[in-house]
């Protein structure tokens, strides 16, 4: 094993668990703007128990008022064979895995609802009645749109991040599923207010300088399509472009790690109805779920606003990036002449 | 010339240049504690002019208060033959060059302040009777202890920082000298205040990632003292202690360069009486004065604020400095083998 003196990136992971918290902040009452700002400032997650607790949404929503809101709606619901929208995910019959994208289709809100509902209390392997996974994730602004007649449960913006970071979010998204969508380990280059309201979310998280221990690929684009049977296909993207994704999942430690891995410090946080997560830019996560029990759905809203690339951040990022590259290519370089 | 996609700190210094701004950002009212805040998580320098117009310091100091205020005082003077106080020198009589610290003594108040009018119209080679250098700058928080007469006239914290950075300073520092005192290129730990209070202060201004351009070398340390016979002379500290020291000077380019400084993008501004300087902690700054024109004498005051280690930024230069180290180290095993 390599000598930590003369490994920029195991020290640069030492020293930071060292001036960094292992587990995640709590507090009890919204920050206010200047409190939130350091946060930012040291891009250092929390989360807010119960801080959204009198809102609409967290009051008045279950799947009966939501049905009736969105009696009428056709929703874009992603479906997978697995959970597995957005996830590395192995192209059968070939050795390659690749970017899986979801199959998105329109449904009828109510019909979504009631398959979600039913199916969670089934354990896999699921009936073929309720072998889909359906996940309504568009996180494209959806709550305005999409879900426009559910809008006003919610604050249009949170006011403490609004007024520090002087700007409206950029994306309100509504997410809706049950506890067989596991969204996959990536990061965002959003400041994110993550707003639990019915069930609960457990979220893995790993600070940006992580990125050498993710073992971060470049993986080809598919998706899943439904063929003529019915059946959820994974069909190859035609463009043949590639996008740079996680392989290492911190709750499968020995599996795809790189030699930082062991270094690489997870904060596990669970979100119940009325929580707020704040997940500093650039941040990894890994998101599960769990249906409320009466419910069997699991229901949350999450602010994006803009981050900052001037400042230290980025740049570090940056750096870290080009010398885990550098430093692959050079084992490469090594491993072929040797 | 290596190439840029092979080489984390020259793209991290591209990048950084492209996502920040070559000059600096002048307001013309105080930051509140939260604008403030958003300056100091980008770390971020900028000037306010005329903020501390209003101060009792700027309205009523001139030489004549300042020795009728400190009349029977006598302060602890900077002394040096060539306004060197610690700065890279060459030690006479070898080739080494050392980091110089100044004599130090006591020395009646209005007969120091006299002395700098006097000399601030010469110009080198000084005459004999005016050839030392003199400057009051000991950095120990000498604002309330050695001029606590004086404390009165400047507020005892700076409220925006106060606030934002929800601490005191650590330490407020008076700093009276003229035009032929310098202070080298350096960085400290601290979110810094700086405040003009009569002439002009001259800073370079370099951001921490310019680090690989500096030519940080560990330098042995020396002090001057005078000789039996009134002269300076430099000695080598006994203890063999060494300290690391830029020796690159942005106003000298040429001399000292390293492959990166060329990439290292100065941010240049002159503090006029009533102005704010807020210099973000480890920002490297060379610091020179010009004697207002009446007095002769160049006073200002500055408030140092602890900074926060976790977050971004020390992790950055962290991770810059041990980039650094090894490819030094890997050049010069390569020089070695050729
Ligand atoms: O809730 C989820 O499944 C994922 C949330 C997420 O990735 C995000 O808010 O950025
Ligand atoms: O004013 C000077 O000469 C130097 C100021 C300085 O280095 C500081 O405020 O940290």
């Amino acid at each position: 094993m390599e000598d930590q003196v003369n490994d920029p990136i195991a020290t640069l992971l030492t020293t930071y668990n060292e001036l960094n918290s292992a587990s995640i902040e709590t507090l009890y009452e919204e920050p206010s703007p200047l409190e939130f700002m350091r946060y930012v400032a040291r891009n250092t997650p929390f989360v807010v128990r119960g801080a959204a607790s009198g809102w609409k949404a967290c009051q008045e929503w279950n799947a009966e008022y939501l049905k009736a809101a969105l009696k009428d709606s056709e929703v874009n619901v992603a479906v997978t064979p697995y959970g597995n929208a957005d996830a590395p995910t192995p192209l059968p019959d070939t050795d390659l895995t690749v970017f899986a994208k979801p199959h998105e289709e329109l449904q009828p809100f109510p019909s979504f609802l009631t398959y979600l509902q039913q199916q969670s209390s089934l354990t896999v392997p699921l009936p073929p009645s309720h072998s889909e996974i359906r996940y309504a994730q568009t996180q494209d602004n959806n709550l305005p749109h999409e879900y426009a007649l559910l809008a006003s449960s919610v604050p249009p913006s949170i006011p403490f991040a609004r007024i520090a970071l002087s700007r409206l979010p950029d994306a309100t998204n509504l997410w809706i599923g049950n506890s067989h969508s596991v969204t996959a380990l990536h990061k965002d280059n959003y400041e994110n207010i993550y707003v639990q309201v019915l069930g609960q979310k457990h979220f893995v998280l790993l600070p940006p300088v992580a990125s050498p221990g993710v073992n971060e690929r470049l993986l080809k684009g598919a998706r899943y399509k439904r063929s003529d049977k019915g059946e959820l296909e994974l069909v190859l993207d035609e463009d043949g472009g590639e996008v740079p994704f996680a392989m290492w999942d911190p709750d499968v430690p020995e599996k795809h790690a790189t030699k930082y891995s062991r270094l690489v410090r997870p904060i596990r946080v669970t979100l119940d109805p009325g929580d707020f997560l704040y997940l500093p830019a650039m941040w990894y996560h890994k998101v599960s779920q769990t249906g409320c029990a009466d419910e069997g759905i699991c229901v949350a809203i999450n602010y994006w606003y803009d981050m900052e690339f001037s400042g230290p951040l980025y740049c570090l990022d940056t750096l870290v990036r080009s010398v885990d590259e550098k430093r692959k290519a050079e084992e490469n370089k090594n491993d072929g002449v040797e």
